[in-house]
């Protein structure tokens, strides 16, 4: 076997699975883990993959293993690690080669590390999918120099997930931490997909007083049409999932606490910093946080009454609701990526962003294809007024206020479908309200407004003096 | 006259309103500008009270003209202005010397500065009112030792505004950032409360077709009732104002877009921090953003058809969805304060919190009295808990709904109001909707789950092998 150009630090779960996967389509790779018996376990259990796969027991070991110019993937816990691990190959590599941080770094981190002069070229992309992603076909979103991405395009390519036009959903996203910025939005969208799923079930549950069995087929229908997604898919799945313990539905047996691990808070504090409102996924980020305060919703409960009214709501309006509200927090998003890349100079490509989360990642969906599409007439336009995307608002917002409405007469808590409606609703409102604010501003702190005359008289008539 | 033991640094509008503020209450104040002519002209303007000003051309000369311990305030720009004014200082000052950062200062910084180990004692204070308050009676929020707060007490209620019962709006807060932190939070209320009164207004002049000056009267009768507040007072002012220009009503020649200096940012910011939601601040963040986006708003309504539709909505169910939106968004805020108590070590009082905010700052309302009342029962509590407010929330929450469906149904972007209710309807349910969240996490990511049984069985049948 020629000696790998490709190695890999960290064979943790994610490492392993990347590695193997890199090993499957046919690229020699060299492999090391600060503990030495993890990474020979590792080959031991690679079977018929062994063969292109070289274990080594130190970093010294792992680049003289390698041929130049070297390409080797961090795959170690984010922040410190990784400037322990770049510190500590610096002294062992040449200009010519390559380190790619594959974790979930925070971009800024990577934007740093990018500017900091490193001695052998920096990327940082981001890997979506999981460890079955990883293992078997993750979406990437690489960060780094067009000349580095040209180098690892054919491996990062031949191991992604692919579309179903076969299209590999590996691509660079812009220079520094825009890979990173763009899994951190990806996240972010996950929660809001994920709440919103969780808001119409709830409808279901509460308003309609269906079973889970009952919910479980709706989701599976919903999954044949234009909500077709790895998400609704799943959520049929984990509807109609059987209880192992007890035979009954297993969706009824789950603690309502959902964990996070701080990537929703990220990508909202950065949409703060953007001055981008996303305000669909800050829903689904306080939703998870009031989810955990498990004992002051009964106190709630207990204080106010039951909670959630039976109402009337067509299932059809649930998907049109759960099509509009998907509509609409794709276009913060994107309006979120539109900004960072004018605050970072990055050279985000909408179009591309959009196809390369088609498959491999957890937002994959059949939506993805369209907004594509729309994306590439006008890649600086906020979605919303991209006429398909336009044309399938106007289908579906009638149904999105009828179910927004019932869950506030009601008591459904709709956050995400409800803050996505409002913001819908400011932004297609040429003459708002802001000018009481503006009134109120200058009266007590003097702070001035424009006139829709343009006449410069900036102040009311209480500013005396 | 005896020497002064106060001193003030930075002689802008609201530094020189705070010096002639405490000279008029009797304690003599030594005054030192960078720009010298600014101290002598500040000087030549203080009619009667420069007989107790004693205006210093150097920071050195400053100093020498105070008898000590001396307590010099600083109202300079935030950020590096202060850290050069506290360097400046450092040798010219005794141990028991107190330097007091009156600026707005981020309260990360006034912790940072706090522990820094300063050869002289540290306060940050935040000062709220504007320019009026800063010369006639401000709201006071003091962070630092608990002695240093003992020496300046009587200077800071002497200046400070008055509540209704007398007792001066100017308080001990806690350590270090406690003061900075809780004016943030008064910042981003503030926010929200121009948010939610800017909302009803939309729905009185769009939905009603009410005219600014059938509003105006409006405004002012919910100010004699529980809504007594600043904020709708002056609400009904700016309504009712005439342009002075052209005669009619001033508020429909005002441009709907909303200035913000980032503080309601930096509140919603810390929140996600924090962990704990504030969902009305974070709309009324939102709301501002959106509101500048004017070339995208009247794209979204050319496309989308004219905005707000008329709809027919009771002003008595506006006043009340607009209590019971304020008190949703106080539980809010005061829920994040409690959370930074924790995080930070702050012995914050809340009952305390809410007293000092009942005059002199923007936020001032006669329900903060209330609050005061019902936080002294159980500081920690959720105000949505606190029997008072149940009360008023049990009255005001079924209008509150009838509006916040209004709205969605007739397109009035109420996204405050929405964002309030939501989060209510979500902690007042004891049944949430995570556990279909939770079965997602794991049928993706094997994140596991609790079960309402308690069993140790983490994963559902799809966690195979």
């Amino acid at each position: 076997m020629q000696k790998p150009q490709v190695g890999l630090v960290g064979l943790g779960t994610m490492g392993a699975a990347l590695a193997l996967n890199i090993a499957e389509k046919g690229f020699p790779i060299a492999v090391w883990n600060r503990t030495t018996s993890v990474t020979h376990d590792f080959h031991a259990g690679a079977g018929d993959l062994a063969a292109r796969i070289v274990p080594t027991d130190t970093l010294q070991a792992l680049v003289a293993a390698m041929a130049g110019p070297r390409s080797i993937i961090l795959m170690v816990p984010a922040g410190q690690p990784v400037d322990d691990q770049l510190a500590a190959l610096a002294p062992l590599l040449q200009p010519e080669d390559l380190v790619i941080d594959a974790g979930n770094a925070n971009f800024h981190d990577t934007n740093r590390r990018a500017a900091a002069g490193l001695p052998f070229g920096f990327m940082g992309i981001g890997v979506s999918g999981g460890e079955e992603g990883a293992r078997h076909g993750p979406a990437i979103m690489a960060g780094g120099l067009p000349i580095h991405w040209q180098r690892m395009r054919k491996v990062f390519q031949a191991i992604a997930a692919r579309a179903e036009d076969g299209t590999p959903c590996a691509d660079h996203m812009g220079e520094g931490g825009a890979g990173h910025f763009v899994k951190a939005v990806h996240n972010g969208i996950e929660y809001a997909d994920m709440q919103m799923i969780a808001e119409v079930y709830g409808v279901m549950r509460d308003g309609l007083g269906m079973s889970a069995a009952e919910i479980a087929p709706v989701f599976a229908r919903w999954n044949e049409g234009v909500l077709r997604s790895y998400l609704v898919e799943i959520s049929a799945a984990v509807a109609g999932a059987a209880d192992p313990v007890k035979g009954g539905p297993l969706l009824d047996m789950i603690v309502d606490a959902a964990g996070q691990k701080g990537t929703g808070r990220w990508t909202a504090i950065e949409a703060q910093n953007l001055g981008t409102p996303i305000p669909v996924i800050e829903a689904a980020v306080m939703a998870r946080n009031v989810s955990s305060r498990r004992g002051e919703r009964a106190a709630g409960e207990a204080l106010y009454g039951p909670g959630p009214e039976r109402v009337e709501v067509a299932l059809d309006d649930l998907e049109q609701a759960l099509i509009a509200g998907k509509i609409l927090c794709y276009a913060q998003g994107f309006a979120m990526m539109t900004a960072a890349a004018g605050e970072f100079g990055w050279a985000l490509d909408m179009p591309r962003v959009a196809r390369v989360w088609r498959a491999g990642c957890i937002i994959r969906s059949a939506m993805l294809n369209d907004m594509a599409e729309a994306l590439a007439e006008d890649p600086g336009r906020n979605l919303m007024l991209a006429p398909f995307f336009a044309d399938h608002l106007r289908r579906t917002l009638p149904a999105l206020r009828r179910v927004v409405a019932a869950g506030a007469l009601h008591g459904l808590g709709l956050p995400a479908l409800s803050a996505g409606l409002a913001w819908f609703d400011l932004m297609r409102t040429a003459r708002g309200t802001a000018n009481m604010i503006q009134g109120q501003r200058d009266f007590f702190g003097l702070h001035g407004f424009q006139r829709i005359d343009g006449l410069d008289q900036p102040h009311g008539p209480w500013a005396k003096g």
